[in-house]
């Protein structure tokens, strides 16, 4: 059967996350309510990643297998953004290549934490007000020491499931957007339930002089969740891309 | 008396506009019940422009007059911070020269109104969908004839008070922002009541072939509100910079 395979947006402030709760909002069972009214039969969706409550994406991928859509993707897309909520939006639609899996197949995923050291109305679902202002180059040199492989065992939720907790981080920068505002960039091949944001709430405390940069590197060599900073707050967390 | 002058950053979304109304949340309203808190006694603030219900700023500027603050600016910027609503943000603060008035003083006001021709979710407070997408070098076209000293009596609400209806346009031009996303950037001397919604809607009209190009010019000359195109919606117009 044919495969599609979406890019969503999603604001995830309303939501309990991406992945299927009963009795509470989700993005992937908005997707689902949207998509079975449109093709007037159940579909289920499935994302490249989970992410938590209050999290948003940009670039959230997404496939679901269909029958004939008896419609061309181009009118299931227009349908789709009158029958979604406000805070979602599917960006893209199209056919896959046979057996693609949004999930299995992801090969690079591109997280954005937004900060500012400012005071900020326009953005303030998005973005996290960081005062007094951290230091930026303290926060980079930690950031340097979380690329390569290694055990991120440390930044993992300990409830998690994951017993392999190995990844590749291809990218950690923090990218300066003005004299106020900033976002950590990250990329990797696979990312931990609440990593980023265990991650971005260590950098931050480096930032602050309350950790030697030294000590991420200590954290990647210890595998204990206590060790790592607290996580920053969801709503700063964007999931940007997914790369196949 | 001392004279300060803020740069104010807000969502309009909550609001009805800017200025003071009896029973109904207002900047300015949010702006003078936080300051009367902080200083402890009523002050009044005035603003360069008077936004609408549901516009946006992120660089609108106010000025008040007050007597000894009893503390440092930076600490009154801070706790303002803590007393206004997270919809609007005292972005900086800082004494202003003897005399300086926001609104007479004012020389260049900018405006951005921002599009999508895309299907987005984490701007939609301040991102309109223009759907199919208008042809973007007819839209220019017809915006460069809006630069100089016109007449802008045509797109003007026709309530408004004001009888000098001649505004003199500086820049008009539409920025591309990635594929989907573009903004029109007005800068002028001073803006009419509802005028830069008129002239987005004229243009977009333009931009669908609804309009000729040449047009724009016929409606500075004809002074009929009548005649321009129906209002873009308020919730993508900011206020972005004034100048002095």
């Amino acid at each position: 059967m044919p495969v599609y395979r979406m890019t969503i947006e999603y604001d995830g402030t309303p939501f309990s996350g991406w992945q299927i709760q009963p009795g509470r909002p989700t993005v992937q069972g908005a997707l689902e309510a949207a998509l079975a009214t449109a093709l007037r039969r159940p579909v289920a969706v499935v994302g490249a990643g989970r992410t938590d409550a209050g999290v948003h994406a940009r670039g959230q991928v997404a496939h679901f297998v269909a029958d004939d859509l008896r419609m061309p993707v181009r009118r299931l897309l227009a349908s789709l953004g009158g029958l979604l909520p406000d805070a979602v939006a599917v960006r893209d639609l199209s056919e896959a290549p046979d057996g693609f899996h949004a999930r299995y197949d992801a090969r690079v995923r591109r997280y954005r934490y937004y900060v500012t050291t400012g005071f900020r109305a326009l953005d303030r679902h998005w973005r996290v007000p960081v005062r007094p202002a951290p230091d930026f180059e303290r926060m980079q040199a930690a950031a340097d020491l979380l690329v390569g492989q290694h055990d991120f065992d440390s930044f993992c939720r300990t409830q998690s499931e994951t017993k392999n907790r190995v990844c590749t981080v291809y990218e950690a920068r923090w990218l300066r957007e003005s004299d106020e505002d900033a976002c950590f960039d990250m990329a990797g091949n696979r990312f931990l339930h609440g990593m980023v944001r265990a991650v971005v709430g260590t950098l931050l405390e480096t930032g602050r002089g309350q950790r030697p940069v030294e000590d991420m590197a200590r954290l990647l060599a210890c595998k204990d969740r206590r060790a790592a900073g607290s996580a920053a707050p969801a709503r700063g967390l964007v999931l940007e891309e997914v790369r196949y």
